[in-house]
């Protein structure tokens, strides 16, 4: 590196610290090496720096800084993002600048909850369990729910649209968002942190944020509607012989506990034989039986406290066996601890297939009427092309959103497996979900991992309104270069 | 007009009528007049013609002539907005542009429903009831609902994010849209119709479409998510004498019917005497008994069948007497046709205030705590600053969206008042909106009748984002001028 450039570095981080104290401008390899990697150590890259502002005013001043030496800018909270969105490129990169990592960790208060009108209005430093708890400490309750709860955090979930357990009944993050603080690509503060659920006065410019990975500007603080905590919780699962079978039984859930019904989950025989080979979190909840071709997991989040709910839910599944449902066998959980025994199984599928090494992983969504269709044609065309594959299929049926595995046949090396077949299989896969007008990203985003199916999702109308909205707000490209736009 | 300008605008309408058929470019009085005035008769323009497209490659063509001869654009569906933001500007603005009005109104077909995703495809002509109508033949819901329903379309919906009475548990109509087809001011068809509950690709554009009045494309069709139809339904009234009283019982029913709540309305005495004198829908819901200060409507959607919901609500409404929660009187509906009687005295209050004269009309929305103290301060200022002047306030407490409408005092003149009166009472409430944080739009739009306000919601980095947004997607400002930005 010339040693002009070299300066003017040297000069740029100086005033980063001068605005906002030398410690938070963190140089050394340690801090580095941590936030320079992505959380499954897919992508690694290079920064300048890891700067650690307090504020949204101490953003703003690192965002005017950046502006005026010409460098580019990656947000990161809990760095728990699964496409590879919040971290830095590699210098071999076409699309390399000088970059530094602003990290939001110090932005973690939660500024208010209002009781009467029900919200939250918290930074965005703030990991998702500790709004959780805030919220639940008063009486209240923020229904989004992820396995990374504990590490993400609240602006992570909103610049990737987190989706979570709970969607089918309280949607995903940007619907629970009512109000965004944002530091503009200009270093401006837009601070719009009404807890209104009606206002219509022009462009409702947080959804432009919301879901956009940081390219757009950082969040620094948002306001969320939050909910009653539910007086009866129940969990249920039912196993069935086919994914149509899963989808009737969805209708008529949804017909006969309205919305009371907050879960549904899919989970096949072959995620379930995995879960008791590698990290079993205890007896089958279906005893002696073997687990069904299907376990669909029902969640239930109620008004009515658990001993009527546990009847009126025993009555109406009661009552699908005579509509000519077919339902191969049925276990209701009695208590709390039961329900979460049924969610370990569930919550224990990536664990296992962690544990017996890597797969090919797709996160899609599809109409939920297309996925038989999608499942019958796609697994055809995958065991046809790579005979002994394992397909292990799981996910949140009721939003048509599954996590669609592809483990290597047994005794072949993962390695080998994902040099010589990922590429092809993502092929198959994706295609066969662009057909049906399904998402090659339901919940996880774009990040660099997905970049090169974005035109396929957005046409090149879309594209081109994308791309000339990033050029008119960050006409440097400094926010997040080389991430999905 | 000079002969080359004239003959410019000649050009442009006789290739309107190559491009989609000469029956279907409409420049005769009748037509215009109808289609120049909004649905208030409060603003009246000038237009080329009117022109009705029969699909949306008839809409990308005349949007492209328009563009080729600098022909501004005005859609148009049922024009019952309540701003004017589907009315064409008068010659005398400031911002007059030679403009033509697109009507929609021949993309009427509901292109596809599908039940087992639970979705719509529609195109934006048709009207809301259309829509509901479609969906409730093969036994779906579609939750939207407003006064103007059997004309207002769906593309007018969308452009203004309607509300209605059901927002409580279903949101608004941004929250039901799940994908869009657009027009772009280029005279693309921007086509993503994906009928899809997680797709995190991208920005989500379709959110800077819906709400935006018309100022950045035209809105030709749309796909809805749908819910089973509620197999139980009540309506109950509840008398309290405070707004803090209404709160309580709000949040008490939340938590104790879950989501099944889905409206919660109040009028107050004014209101119901209002309809009593003018247009009383039949004998009072509460017998000899006095109107109380404050009635509460209301509403459930169930799963559960109309008997057994009925017990319940009626057990819960025991139990809140127990919790000391203040309810006066307590009327529930014992049939679906008592249940409209109910809401019939709800919906026939703008119907009594317009047999009664006109009056200075707000329809705003505040933090839901924010509301007692709201009125508190208002009221007294107003009554301070006008005595005798009536408070006609009523609308979905739920949502912390108000109508808040000032009648003058009984005798004085409704002209004379609201030459003398409206824009001080508007400075006056408006003021007391933004000093909690709330809306001077809930669900109305700003279209011309606020944008004197927009500023002050958005602020200025807010109002600057907009206005870099509006610039680069419609450079030449042929898209509804005058409206909104």
């Amino acid at each position: 590196m010339p040693n002009c450039l070299n300066s003017h570095y040297t000069d740029f981080l100086r005033a980063c610290a001068t605005a906002i104290g030398q410690q938070y401008v963190l140089t050394d390899d340690f801090n580095l090496k941590i936030a320079c990697v992505d959380w499954r150590k897919r992508y690694q890259g290079t920064a300048l720096a890891v700067i650690r502002p307090a504020n949204s005013d101490d953003v703003a001043n690192i965002v005017r800084l950046c502006v005026q030496y010409g460098i580019a800018i990656v947000t990161q909270g809990g760095n728990t993002g699964l496409c590879g969105g919040a971290t830095p490129l590699p210098i071999e990169s076409d699309e390399y600048k000088p970059q530094i990592i602003i990290s939001l960790q110090r932005l973690n208060r939660v500024l208010g909850v209002d009781i009467d009108n029900a919200t939250v209005t918290v930074e965005a430093g703030c990991t998702l369990q500790e709004v959780q708890q805030a919220v639940a400490e008063v009486g209240l309750w923020f229904p989004l729910s992820l396995a990374s709860e504990g590490t993400c955090t609240i602006g992570g979930n909103l610049s990737t649209n987190a989706g979570g357990t709970a969607v089918l009944r309280y949607g995903n993050t940007r619907d629970l968002c009512l109000g965004l603080e944002v530091v503009t690509p200009k270093g401006d503060v837009w601070c719009d942190l009404r807890g209104l659920r009606k206002n219509n006065t022009g462009y409702d410019l947080k959804h432009l944020f919301i879901g956009a990975e940081g390219t757009l500007g950082i969040i620094t603080a948002a306001t969320f509607k939050l909910f009653p905590i539910p007086r009866g919780q129940l969990t249920v699962l039912v196993g069935v012989s086919t994914i149509t079978q899963a989808i009737q039984l969805l209708r008529y859930l949804q017909a006969h506990m309205g919305a009371d019904l907050s879960g549904f989950e899919i989970m096949s025989v072959a995620c379930m034989n995995l879960v008791a080979q590698y990290c079993s979190p205890g007896p089958s909840p279906f005893g002696d039986m073997p687990w069904p071709e299907i376990t669909v997991l029902v969640q239930l989040d109620s008004g009515i406290e658990f001993p009527q709910l546990l009847d009126r839910m025993a009555e109406v599944l009661d009552a699908a066996q005579i509509e000519n449902l077919t339902l191969q066998s049925i276990v209701l959980a009695h208590s709390a601890a039961q329900g979460q025994q049924f969610w370990a199984w569930r919550e224990h599928i990536p664990l296992a297939q962690a544990a017996e090494g890597k797969n090919v992983k797709h996160d899609i969504a599809l109409p939920i009427s297309a996925i038989p269709d999608f499942l019958l044609s796609c697994n055809q065309r995958l065991t046809d092309e790579f005979p002994g594959i394992r397909l292990i299929t799981f996910g949140h049926l009721g939003d048509g959103n599954l996590h669609y595995n592809v483990a290597p046949p047994l005794g072949i090396s993962t390695a080998l497996f994902l040099e010589q077949c990922e590429e092809e299989i993502n092929t198959i896969v994706y295609e066969e979900v662009l057909l049906r007008n399904g998402s090659v990203s339901a919940e996880h985003g774009i990040g660099q991992l997905k970049r090169e199916w974005l035109q396929s999702m957005k046409g090149a109308t879309g594209l081109n309104m994308m791309r000339i909205i990033k050029q008119v707000l960050d006409p440097q490209h400094l926010f997040n270069p080389g991430k999905m736009i």
